[in-house]
């Protein structure tokens, strides 16, 4: 058997402490801090709890066990509420479950009574190192983060911590787990990080390319009717001068007719990574019957949900730098430390945009309507179109009714993308699903504006601006400099 | 840089050997028959050639060099004919030169006077002896093979063995051969051999994706201005209910027009690997202005061109059984062992063929006539279609003439594709340049069917059969019983 040797673990915590409304900036030692992962050459590892104050109120349980017939019975321990127990739940594996779409989502279907469990490599926080980077918003470690949520809402989201191009381990979690649903946001998720250098624009393709074989395998070998919800992005489809259908479209042609995958033109070495795992997806589906939901996502803003608002440790993190930013939320930051938005080149690049609190809600939504066995179902994941040029004119507007000096310059466009052009996108499934969007409204900006505001001090300028050129990209593995 | 410590190595060779038309069967021991590649901690390997029989008439230089700074100058080699000699002769590097289409290919262009190097890791070797499977055909090792060519022609091919998923190597063959043109058929080329199981099928991608990734990134850091002719597949279309185009199509939408990427429908790891690169490469010449030459090709039938039909020894490989063996190659040998010609379900199945003799010519036509920078350009390679049910009629026909007894049967389809369907492939462009093709006649047919009677003893009856099914290809890694 592929999965013979054991590698992956599960952390389960249980606590009984209060729901404890600590301001974020006191630090995190109100919970336990670290683990270790014991590695020896037993197929078992071991994950370990340092809790650096022993002395607590919060009773926590931190356990792993092997994924194998010797495994504890699902019932075994204790005091723990275990999410193994016989439950009618829908149970949702939330691959990236630590990013910053997939934080927001895990909770929010925490919240509305799923069953969840986080997989991720923790990967995204790495980057960070790597490049210099960091958060506007100070986030928690996964591990605190779930304790918090459990203390506050005595539910428990499982975690496994590990990559899932390591198929061991996801098959691992798949036996564990017993998904009736995948979301998968485990994907290296920028545009500008794919197009640093050749060994970053290699990693994004085998990563996510890869990644998402493994999912499709493993759905195939143990969850047979495990829904597959998958994040795609509305920039697969480029900016054709027709309107983008919602994955496919219907042509007539020399007197014939057919309905085929909709054309697709990525621009950007992660935008051909999901191009790329739409077909694969798609021959699973018809091959396999694989049933699949594949949501093409525009430029997500916001950053507060109505989980992630119950205590800062649940604070999600929020990019601003030219790497990981988007386009709205680094406006925001832009303009709240007063630097000129920076638009790159004419800013007549329009793109759908959503209000994170719309993805959390479409992804229950795909989740409650799943796709039959063997359908590939693309929905087009957005409320609303922009041209960069009037994001630029609306964060203006909302600025000046806050007394901040705000510029605009034009900037060389880092990519090659085209600065005027046709866009006319369709987003009526989710709509005819039950969407009811949050869309871009004054209050919003001003509410996302003070929210900058309030972190500004955090803000290193020298990531605004744009570090990565599309044509200047090289075969040597380049250091980003502090 | 990336390609500081050199591991590559040009294995260059001249001999004074007159023609030796040896028959193939007595052994290969006319020739140095093994190399051993030392390494040590020296950033340098020195390629040997063992010379198992030092009396011979032949003289024999092999060398290998750093390509660095410090290696011999292009002329330095006393009696070496060197191809690094300033010519105004083109310089093609064909990627996956030992295989059945790339060792044709590269004799075809060495002798109509282009430069040519060979990069391979022979790999597609290593199948065979993992999957228990061979060529009808015995062939030659590649440097027994390149020995041959030269002492027939005086034409001298350059040899780089090693992996362009290794970019360190694939640099150093870059900077040290310095293309014009880069052939590429340096893929995992089998659909079957994707669909074995989990391992092979991410190996597929991994392989396919990343290597022609390494090869963008070699060609714009090193040779900008190389024209990249690339091997696709007109599985990559799959089989739409309207004509196909080449490459593009026109459509009009709800009033507007565009001319976009022709849908693409694989329906195999492999085929979805080809759809991944043609994206890549579409990419890359928008956004980096490199010149490329998609080949959608067709099945290939045929075994001899004009330049392996010289000698015995530069004999090229014939596949027949289960994994790489192609519908009219095949049943050409299950005729010749009176084996029913196997039909994979209805027999509708419709696909576009040509004769490898065509192949070559094509490629040549493609390199002569570069695309210009930026362009990404689509030619459909073939030059008859014909259903699977067609071509076990032309063969029975065929073996009937020459007094054998052909059955044919009909299997369970092992793939997942339409049995009976609409198929109208444009494919004028490669006649545009000049394209002569060599149709399916009969007369091509009693060649081929005496072709495999000849070779019938070397038929291993076993390997016939489909042995990979499309759906039921599973996690685990599969080995193929003998």
């Amino acid at each position: 058997m592929a999965h013979l040797v054991s590698t992956s673990c599960s952390l389960k915590i249980s606590s009984s402490c209060k729901p404890c409304f600590r301001p974020f900036n006191q630090g995190s030692s109100a919970f336990p801090t670290s683990f270790t992962l014991q590695t020896s050459k037993s197929p078992f590892r071991r994950l370990l709890l340092h809790e650096e104050r022993p002395q607590r109120s919060c009773e926590v349980h931190a356990s792993t066990f092997p994924t194998s017939q010797e495994a504890p019975t699902k019932t075994s321990s204790g005091s723990h509420q275990s999410s193994h127990e016989p439950s009618k739940q829908q149970r949702v594996m939330v691959i990236g479950g630590d990013g910053y779409c997939g934080w927001a989502t895990a909770l929010h279907l925490s919240n509305k009574g799923y069953d969840v469990a986080i997989v991720d490599s923790l990967i995204r926080r790495l980057f960070d190192h790597q490049l210099g980077l960091d958060s506007l918003t100070p986030i928690s470690s996964i591990h605190s983060r779930l304790r918090c949520w459990k203390s506050l809402t005595g539910k428990s989201i499982e975690l496994y911590i590990g990559d899932i191009c390591d198929f061991e381990f996801l098959s691992e979690t798949f036996q564990s787990f017993e998904p009736d649903a995948v979301v998968h946001f485990g994907e290296q998720r920028s545009a500008p990080y794919s197009m640093i250098d050749r060994s970053r624009a290699v990693f994004t393709q085998k990563n996510n390319v890869l990644g998402t074989l493994n999912v499709l395998f493993a759905i195939k070998e143990f969850r047979e009717q495990c829904h597959l919800v998958k994040l795609g992005t509305m920039g697969e489809y480029g900016t054709p001068n027709i309107d983008i259908e919602e994955g496919y479209i219907t042509i007539t042609h020399n007197g014939r007719s057919d309905t085929l995958p909709y054309p697709k033109q990525a621009s950007s070495f992660y935008h051909l990574s999901k191009v790329h795992d739409s077909n694969n997806i798609a021959f699973t589906c018809k091959a396999w019957g694989i049933r699949a939901t594949d949501l093409n996502q525009g430029v997500v803003y916001g950053v507060r949900t109505d989980e992630t608002e119950m205590h800062e440790e649940l604070s999600n993190r929020f990019d601003y730098d030219g790497v990981f930013g988007t386009a709205l939320n680094r406006f925001c930051v832009q303009a709240a430390v007063e630097h000129p938005l920076t638009v790159y080149g004419k800013g007549g690049q329009t793109r759908g945009y959503l209000d994170i609190r719309d993805t959390v809600q479409c992804v229950e939504l795909a989740i409650a309507n799943p796709a039959r066995p063997g359908e590939f179902r693309v929905f087009n994941q957005f409320t609303e179109q922009f041209s960069v040029n009037e994001l630029a004119t609306l964060i203006t507007k909302a600025g000046e009714k806050l007394g901040l000096n705000v510029q605009t310059i034009s900037v060389p466009n880092p990519r090659v993308e085209a600065e005027e052009h046709y866009y006319n996108a369709k987003h009526t499934k989710l709509i005819e699903l039950g969407l009811k969007p949050h869309l871009l409204s004054d209050s919003l900006l001003d509410s996302l504006l003070n929210f900058a505001i309030k972190y500004k001090g955090r803000v290193d300028t020298k990531q605004i601006m744009p570090s990565v050129s599309w044509r200047k990209i090289g075969a040597k593995t380049r250091t980003l400099t502090a």
